[in-house]
Order: structure tokens, then sequence, then C-alpha cells
């Protein structure tokens, strides 16, 4: 600034730091994300601006599964082409996202919204944990696939989980750990093979 | 879809499709980003869709430098402590930024908005380069800095402009090419150290 520094026109600079907030993107992306939108026609950029605002306006969790939608329940919640008997335990919406993307899942779901985090402060009555267990109860569930990340956190709270839903009897299972698809052996760590060995299938 | 995939809520894939729609964001991140705008505060969230907006309406091009301003002319072409003497010639209003962000530069600017590029069918007529013309006849300018991007079509817009320029009898300067700081001259390609060789000066 002394060496009279100067900045981008203020509307510029503000957009700037809004897009700089947002995961991932830091200063330089911001500014190549402001000076683009600056070229963009007008009704693309509004309509960016409209998506924005529409999603906060219209979406609301689901009052069964917990994801977020625009409609309660939410679409797979009310679908009769999904298998009513399963449900699939996430920790976000974005899980659902990538489960869904796979094509190979009937069943429904059930977000947590996080995992438990000692560290963090947050603890089972952070989590949606009260409200899938008033799923439960209804006794249609026959399985719960517990689909926490593969890691401390989400592995803590998988085990919390199985621990607290086995007086019910319902079958609980885990997704498969072992080698990523189009993955390299060589560069496996020595956990995933570990668990690749312990769970090898006949072929 | 035909295995019954279904997609996020709709205000939420919209999103998605309008960040995928900017540069550098996949679908992947789009999707990460239109979650974290989900979790954001209410007010943050409308406070970037209303920059997006403010910066459509609020922004013109600086009659004089043709830089992106809130107020024409553009508080660079109006300081006074600015050097009237010399122009840079930018392609972008990121390159003023960047210049801006050294703190050595105390001239005028100019941009280009472009290159020439006749793969794309960009002549000099869709360049700024008349307005650049306008501002030289004033006789006050005594250095022209030709400031495109090191690469083909800069160095062929610097090239046209030298030519187009030179009756004028204007100094032109171009930046230096050499060894980026911090750069390792192992990594350096053969172009940049044959430059910075070329370049060389006494220590």
């Amino acid at each position: 600034m002394n060496r009279g520094f100067f900045p981008p026109a203020e509307p510029v600079s503000r957009l700037i730091d809004e897009f700089n907030k947002l995961p991932g993107i830091g200063p330089k992306s911001a500014a190549r994300l402001a000076y683009h939108l600056l070229r963009m026609p007008e009704a693309e950029a509004r309509s960016l601006a409209e998506a924005i605002i529409a999603v906060k306006d219209k979406i609301v969790l689901c009052s069964l599964c917990q994801n977020i939608t625009d409609s309660d329940p939410y679409a797979i919640c009310r679908s009769k082409q999904r298998d009513q008997n399963k449900i699939c335990i996430v920790e976000e919406p974005l899980d659902i996202l990538a489960l869904e993307r796979t094509g190979q899942y009937q069943g429904l779901y059930h977000v947590l919204h996080g995992v438990i985090s000692p560290m963090e402060g947050i603890g089972p009555d952070d989590l949606k944990i009260r409200e899938l267990l008033g799923r439960l109860k209804s006794g249609k569930v026959e399985e719960v696939i517990l689909a926490t990340n593969p890691n401390l956190e989400g592995e803590a709270t998988a085990m919390y989980l199985q621990r607290l839903l086995s007086p019910s009897g319902i079958r609980m299972t885990s997704l498969a750990r072992g080698l990523p698809v189009g993955g390299d052996l060589e560069y496996a760590d020595e956990v995933t093979l570990g668990r690749a060995l312990e769970g090898r299938r006949e072929v």
C-alpha cells in the first residue's frame, strides 16, 4: 500500500474475497474466477447467483434420511423402487451422491451429518443418531450398512453404531476394504494391502 | 438413470452445474462447493450471491486504460502519484493485479483484452489497440512497456505493437526473461535458460 499499490475495483475485490472463503479456492483461483465472471454474459452470472440463493431458500433436511432435499421426504425415501429393508449410513450428503453414482445400491440412506470426534468436541448426540434409532424401531429394516469413511473417526463412529445397534439383532455390514480399482499394488499402503489380503476371495 | 439413480435435489444439482461451468472447477469440486454452501450461514451465501451480481452491475471498462473499474476513469489513471509518462501494456486485467503486487511500477497501464491469435480468429482490431494509439497521441508518453505474456501469442502481439509504434519514436521495453526467483536451474527449460544467459548482468 505504501508504495501506491492499487487494488482492483471494490466490487471485484469483494468478489475475490468471497470466492477465497470457499474450500479449495486460494487467492489466485479466486481472482481468476472473479475475472472470469466479469467476462461472462450477465445472464450466466445472474444464474449462478440465483442458484446460490435458491439452494439456501429451498433446501431442508429430509425428516427421514436427514439428507438435504427440496421436498420432504427426500425422493429416495419416497420411492417405491427402493428396498425399504436396507439402510446405508453415511457421514455426509455427498457420500450419497457417490454411492448413487455406482448404480449398485437400491436401499435407503441415513446421513449422520458428521462423525464422532472427541478432538473437535463432537459426540454421538451431535449426529443424527436419534433419528436413525427412530427409523429402526419400525422393525422393517433388515440390514444396516455402515458406510462411514475408512479413516480413524469414521471407523470409530461405525464401531459406536455397531455396539449401539447390536442388541436390535439387525444385520450389520460395512463396505469392503481393499485395493482401489485402477490402483497399483506397489503404491498401496500396508494397511490397505493388509485389509485386501484379509478380505481376499476365491476367483 | 436406468438403475434408479437418484440425483441430488434440483436446486443442489443446478448449483453444482453452475459451479462446474467455472474454469478450473470440475464436477467433484463443484459438488463439494455446493454442499459447502449448503452448510454455510445464510448471510454468507447471500453475500457471495450479491457480490456476483454487484460485479456485473457496477463494473465498466475505463475509457483510458480499458481496465475494469467501478468508476471511470480507473483509480490508477486518475492518480496524481502515478508516472504519466509510462504505459505498461498487458493482456488482461489480472496482469495489472500481478504487476501492482510487486509494488515496483509507478506508471500507467493499458489492457489489450486479449492477444492476436490467427488460430482463434482474433486480429489487432479485436484488441484495444485503437484506444492505445489515441492515448499515445497526447505526446506525453515516453516509454511503453510491452508486458504481454512470454508465450507465442504474447510475443507475436508485442512484435506487432513494436512495429506499429516504432514510427512514433517512443521508447519501447519488454520485461526481462530469465530464471524465476526461487526456481531451480536444473528444471529450467532450455529456452528460458538461453534467455537468462543472453540477458546476464554484471554482479
